[in-house]
Formats: structure tokens, C-alpha cells, sequence
């Protein structure tokens, strides 16, 4: 069922056999935590992607910092390469053994290593996803804010810089990871930042290695700064006439300040995969969903606001969810939009686009997104963080008719070439992975991808983490 | 009048002598812009730090990135140190030439060069003042909240990685620096980032630049996000019995979510010597000044909140500040604590701490701190940006007494030992600089730090920006 792995990808298939010492040395070591059964290293070896590569050579299983340690300790000695796995649900290929190698899987380090709710911090092993921190959090009466749409771990978070629903308010990862503790590519336990809310103490380590995509260090405990669930909480869903109406409510509303906790943009195909996936009855039109956090005056105030901006935009249908059943409903369903989507079309696989631009551009830049993605007549449907000016065009395409698939990459490039000459990036939230590193350069110029180049030389010289990722070396 | 170099500083002096080809390269190229006069070098050979060093060799005033780009060529050729140096505001000897070599004064660079209101964001030469951007930008109804005491320049703040009062609702120059235009060690021209407030696009170069110091890319052009000026804004101070009191009241305001736009500390001490400096009459006892942003019923309903919680603990003597002139006046005040402070001791310097901690462990920090440099019976005092769990303490030494200069030393390193126990930093937003660079791998351990090393030697293998500075080499 799986599309063959593009032709343009195939220099990136550079195949690094494992040394039978290695593997050896993995298996005394690890015992049944390292497996080369084909079923479990096929199951590391893909993500969400839409692009196949062969599995890696081994899965090594790990449940602790040291395990991790002694793991890229011996692919330091034989030159293999390591890739970090969580849940396995990045987008761009991020996982992929492109050139062999072990997958890492953190998904056995699943503690929650310390709560400071007095400090509203957390420190966590990688392998932790986002919902069950939040389920064991919930007595302290704090959260964690970033939701990507899959349940991603927080050391697959960190690695791809992820974000989500919350963003326009709580910021992303770079923002809320205060430490942590890697393994480096000669298999050191460093650590990186403190407990304390800001520092100016030298590099920035933290943030280099968050959205490095597991190519400069493993990460396998993180600090995330958590807040107080908010007094009151209330979400809306408003139709509008179009796309722009959406998308405009949405530039003036963060223009004015208006601190909106949420604001998600569903084009109309969007809205009728959730409502068909999810048994939902949301009118059938482009949709600003949105939630507010606050004191119940404050809530009560933005909510005033919204509705008057949105009334001028021919915002109409306004609904509200205020108990937080009726928000998890359709909260949950905007987060299974991926696989609501998926399922307009039986057997098709997304090609999943990531721009994110000047707001000022964002109703110009979706609307040019959809209108060419009808033209092209391929389906697709259209899911935004718009208070970020991020959004995601989903082309859904058939992997048995090629033609699809290269007018899903051609609309895809044309998106993101329209985004950059705007101020804006090929990427907000999903990274780079294997299928966005011809767009890199064009973003930041060729000196600036040497800049990570030389940093990447520098920490991995032998170019076992992650390799051939982000830029070809 | 200045003290000399402390003796455990000697070992950074390591000067290395520009050869007078380089001299005439300069001269032939910038003409009066490039100086060698003893007075201008002296100017540029010192900053706000208690410390003194030999000057700079020359000092070149740069008028554009290609004038910077110019000068660093020359410097890669001849292996000459290049400092950047924008206001001389820095605190912990950033600035000082230990190894020789040129200052690179990027005062000129003062344009704004795009203000795109719509998209919150601005683009401005390095050496824009913080002050300058607000007074150009006000028309637009929009501001930069990162507010150092100093009118720094955008330039230097990016590189100490500085913020202020407005941090703990605004964050710092991490969280506000979208992209940057950086001239690399071989005198190569980069950009960093986008517009857009959010990307996933491989490392995070413009966050590692950011907090750099000026050792591993001279930064130019800085984009910034800024933001609506709040409809309404409504200032306060609170006298309260002691400072457990008063930073206990801020510890509940945090953990409670309210969303205080500042929240400043300053121990009795720092009120009589800015009711002193300013002709104020605040209640001097320990105080907390605040600050609220929002709608009016927002703004009302924090202030409300706050008030109860400042109740519980004994704070009394609340006094509002409704107008913009009475506003401005008050943290003009506090802006001025720096020098309303040297007045209190004629003649002394500064030896100023900035530690910040987790905000549970800040009551016990600060007060720990108060009663040893009490004890000590130096003359000091404390101003906090409470908000983010960061303080300093000042301790005023005569110059002429090395015992002073020594006790604050010893009082500066206790404190920060205390504080990086803690699971605090040694410096919330001062930076390293020369002065704390015996604190960091105390702080984040040496592996870490070995890391740092690596990127510096990755990116600057000829050791010629801002040397000697941050760790040793």
C-alpha cells in the first residue's frame, strides 16, 4: 500500500551496513531489548510521512539515560547510525533509515521524573507523552499546553520544535522547555538550562537542540515549564462565507491583542471529514474554532470581542461549548482531523504541507493554497493554527497513482515558495525531516545552512545522529 | 578611581598585538572612522562592570553590516579579536579587550529599518536604544516591552540574551527575537529566522546567537516581535513588613496564573535611594511595584486580586498610579535604581548579582542574600524582577578599599552558589561576561560547557570575536 520512496529522495538512501560485532555487542548487552524481527524494525522505520525507506537494522529498546548512553557509545566505536523514536508519529520522514542503522525507542522511559507545581515546571523522561503528562498532572490543577495533533511524545516534541492549537498563547516548544539532559554522539550525559523561568548563563544549548531533530543529541530528559488551568475556559465555532472571512477575523483579533487561547481554522472540507469521522453536526462552511482562557469576566469580555469582529466578517452560527465535555468533543475531534481526513478517502495516504507566514499574508496564502489545490482537483482539505499564521493544506493521494502524488509535491512546493517570498517559513511546527530539506536553503540562504552545517560537523563528526536529515552533509 | 583587575582575573589578560598591517588596512578603508585615539579606546575598553582592563587597540564606527562584515575579514586575516560594543551598558565585563584587538562600535547602526505593524513585527539596525524604538514606533500604537535598566542598544541586549521588568509577561530577548542578519567569524554575511512567529526550520541558529556575547557572530539586523500597547494599563506600589512578605505575595500571583505585566521588588534600601534620586516620597520599606495590562475590567480585576493577596501578607500603603506622567515617573524611578543607588555612596562601583531561582525557593533567596551583606555591613541593596524568580543584590564598594571590593565578591559567590543549588542560575540576564565565567560550569557541568567550547571552536576557529569571554578556551 506504501508509495515507493520518491526519486528525487533516492541520493538519500546511503546504506551503512552494521558492523556483526556491533549488533553482537548490542544483543549481550540489551538481550530481548534489542530486536532485528522485521515486523518491529518495519514498524521503526516509517512515520507519517508518506515516503518509505527500508527499516534500520535493529531496535534497541530503552529505559533508561545510561541504556541510551551505552547504545550511541558503540555506534560512536562502529560508525553506525542512531535514530530516536517515540510514538512514531512525525510527518516529514524525521524517522526514516535512510542510512541503517538502530532505532532508539524511548517509548519505555515514561516517567514522570519530578512535578514542582509551586515552581510550574516538570522534568520528564522523553518517552512521556503529551496526554498522559497531562492526565498525571491534572490533580495539581496545572497542564501542559502543547498539543500537536497526535499523542507525540515530549522528546519527539522537543525534537521537531513542535506546537499546536495553544501556540498563539502559550508558545510552542522552544518556549516551554526549560533543560535538559542529552547524550551526546560520543555517548555523554550533559545537561542543559535550569529550573529557574530564564537565564542568561552562555549558549543557548537548550534551544539548539530543540528542533535539531535528533541529529546534534538524544535527548531523554526534558524540563517543561506547565500553567495553571485556567479559572474559566470557554470555546466557540463560527462559520463564515469563505475562507478569507476565517481568516480575517483571525489577523484582527491578534492585531488588537485579544489574548484567544485558541484559534483553529477548518476549511469546509476539514468540517465535513470531522463531522463525518466524529458523527458532529458543525455547519458545513469555512470555521474559526476557538477557545478562551481567563478569569470568567475575562473570558466573557474576549468572547464580546470576537463575536463583533466575526459578525463584521460575516461571521455567523455561533456555538458555544461551555461545559468541558462539549469542549473535549470538539477539541478531540479537531485533533482526529488527520484521520478524519484519511478517511474521505480509503486507502490514500496525506501529503501534509506546514507553511506558516507574516499574519498580515495569512488570508492571501490560504486562500492562493486552496483555490490551486481545487484547480488541480486533488482532495484535500485545509487545518490552521491561524492565530500563528501557520496552517496545513492535506492533499490526500492515491499511492497507486503516481500522477497524484507528484501534483500533491508540485502544489506542496508552489505553497511553500509563495510562503517564503513572504517573510514566511516551509515549516511552523512538523521540522524538516527528509522531505523539506530541498526547501531549506531557500529560506535561509546557503550560509546560513552551512552556519548548521559547521554545528552539526562539530558535535557529530561522524555523522551517527540521525544522519542525512535536515541538509545533506 | 577604578579598582584594578582582580587577581584571579590576571590569567584572562592575554593580549595579542595587532600588526600594524591590519592598522593601515583599517585607516586606508574607514579613514576617521577608524580611531586610535586613547580616549575614544578608553570609552570603548570599559562597561558597567566594577572591572578595568587595558583598552582596545582601535575602535571602528560601523555604518552598515558590510562595514562590520569589512573588519571582521580583517581581523580573520590578521587574527586580531574583534568586541562588539553598542552603549557600553553591560555589567559583567563583556566588553573589555583582555586579548586587544578592535571594537567594532555599532552606534551608527542606528535605523529602523522596516516597521510592519500588521504583522507585530520590526526590523532594526544593532544599534537602535530600546528607548529610540518606542519613541519611533508610538504612532503605530505599538511597543517593545524588553526594558534592561539602560537604554541599551537592541544590538546588546540581543547578545546578553537581556530582558527586564516587562519579562514575566513578555519573556526575554529569547522569546522575542524573530531573525537576525549576523556577520560570521570569516566575515560572511547570514540571516537567521523569518516573520513569521513561528518555525520548525532546522537549528535554531537566531537562539543561539542570541545570548552569544558577541563570540561566535556579530550581529547586525535584528527582527523583533512587538505588541499592541494595552488598552489600558494601571501601575501600583505596596509597601509591605518585610521582604519574605512581599516576594511571598509575588510567589501566590504566579502560581495562581495572574497575568501581572510586571512585578518588581526593591528592599528598603533601593526606595530611600530612589526617593532620594527621583524626589519621590515612597513608603520606604520593602515594596512592590506592578504593573497591569489589558481591558479596563482585566486590568480592575488583577489589581483586585492582587490587592487580597498582598493583604494576606501583611502589605499596606497601596498606591495607584493611573496617569501616564505618574506611571512614567515611577518607573523612570526604577529604571534610574542603578544610579540612585551609586549616589548613595559617592564615589563606589557597583557589584551588581543576578541569580534567579525557581520562584518557589525566591523567598528564602532573597532574604538569605538581605541578611549577608547585613551581616557583612556593606553598603547594598535589592531590586528583583521578582515576576521571574530573578533579583539582584548591589553591593557598593569603594574602589579604594580592596576589603569591600573583596567582601562583595565572597557574598556574590555565596549567593550564587545558593542560588544554583536551587536548581536556579547565575544570572537571569546579565550574561557571563568575564566576570561570572568561574560560575558556569558550576552551574550546567563541564560536559556542558565542553560543548560550548566545541561550537565556539566550530564557528570561530581563529578565536577572534569577543575572545577570552563566557569560558576559557
Amino acid at each position: 500500500m506504501n508509495a515507493p520512496i520518491p526519486t528525487h529522495l533516492l541520493p538519500r538512501l546511503q546504506p551503512r551496513p552494521m558492523p556483526p560485532a556491533m549488533l553482537e555487542a548490542l544483543k549481550a548487552r540489551f538481550a530481548d531489548r534489542c530486536s532485528t524481527a522485521l515486523a518491529v524494525r518495519e514498524q521503526h522505520g516509517r512515520d507519517e510521512s508518506p515516503i518509505d525507506a527500508p527499516p534500520p537494522e535493529a531496535v534497541v529498546f530503552c529505559e533508561s539515560t545510561e541504556d541510551v548512553a551505552e547504545v550511541v557509545k558503540l555506534a560512536d566505536r562502529y560508525e553506525v547510525p542512531v535514530i530516536p523514536f517515540g510514538v512514531g508519529s512525525s510527518l516529514e520522514g524525521h524517522l526514516l533509515a535512510v542510512q541503517g542503522g538502530v532505532s532508539l525507542d524511548l517509548g519505555r522511559m515514561n516517567r514522570i521524573l519530578s512535578v514542582h507545581p509551586e515552581d510550574l515546571t516538570v522534568t520528564v523522561q522523553a518517552g512521556v507523552t503529551r496526554n498522559q503528562l497531562n492526565n498525571e498532572i491534572r490533580h495539581t490543577g496545572l497542564f501542559f499546553p502543547i498539543d500537536p495533533g497526535a499523542d507525540a511524545s515530549i522528546g519527539g516534541m522537543s525534537a521537531t520544535r513542535a506546537s499546536g492549537t495553544n501556540a498563539v498563547r502559550y508558545g510552542t516548544m522552544r518556549e516551554n522547555v526549560l533543560g535538559l539532559t542529552v547524550v551526546t554522539a560520543r555517548g555523554e550525559v550533559i545537561h542543559t538550562g535550569t529550573r529557574a523561568r530564564k537565564s542568561a548563563a552562555g549558549y543557548d544549548l537548550t534551544r539548539l537542540f530543540v528542533g535539531s531533530e535528533g541529529t546534534l543529541g538524544v535527548m531523554t530528559e526534558i524540563t517543561l515549564r506547565i500553567y495553571p488551568i485556567p479559572e474559566a475556559i470557554s470555546a466557540a465555532v463560527c462559520g463564515f462565507p469563505s475562507i478569507d472571512a476565517a481568516v480575517r477575523t483571525t489577523i484582527q483579533l491578534i492585531q488588537l491583542g485579544v489574548p484567544i487561547a485558541r484559534c483553529e481554522l477548518l476549511d469546509r472540507h476539514a468540517v465535513v471529514a470531522v463531522n463525518r469521522h466524529d458523527k458532529l453536526s458543525l455547519p458545513e462552511s469555512p470555521m474559526l474554532l476557538m477557545e478562551f482562557h481567563g478569569s470568567p469576566t475575562g473570558v466573557q469580555e474576549q468572547a464580546t470581542t470576537v463575536q463583533e469582529i466575526a459578525r463584521e466578517h460575516g461571521g455567523e452560527h455561533f456555538q458555544w461549548a461551555t461545559t468541558p465535555e462539549e469542549r473535549t468533543k470538539l477539541w478531540s475531534a479537531r485533533h482526529r482531523a488527520y484521520f478524519a481526513g484519511l478517511q474521505m478517502k480509503p486507502g490514500s495516504r496525506t501529503v501534509t504541507t506546514d507553511t506558516c507566514v507574516p499574519i498580515s499574508r495569512l488570508a492571501e496564502a490560504v486562500t492562493a493554497a486552496s483555490e490551486a489545490a481545487e484547480a488541480a482537483g486533488l482532495m484535500h482539505y485545509i487545518v490552521g493554527h491561524v492565530g500563528d499564521g501557520n496552517f496545513h493544506l492535506a492533499y490526500l493521494v492515491d499511492p497507486n497513482v503516481p500522477e497524484e502524488r507528484a501534483t500533491a509535491e508540485q502544489l506542496n512546493e508552489e505553497l511553500v515558495r509563495r510562503a517564503q517570498s513572504m517573510d514566511g517559513t516551509c515549516t511552523g511546527e512538523h521540522g524538516i525531516g527528509l522531505h523539506k530539506m530541498d526547501f531549506l536553503a531557500n529560506e535561509t540562504g546557503t550560509g546560513s545552512v552551512d552556519v548548521m552545517r559547521t554545528l552539526k560537523r562539530a558535535l557529530d563528526p561522524k555523522n551517527i545522529l540521525n544522519p542525512g536529515k535536515i541538509f545533506a552533509l
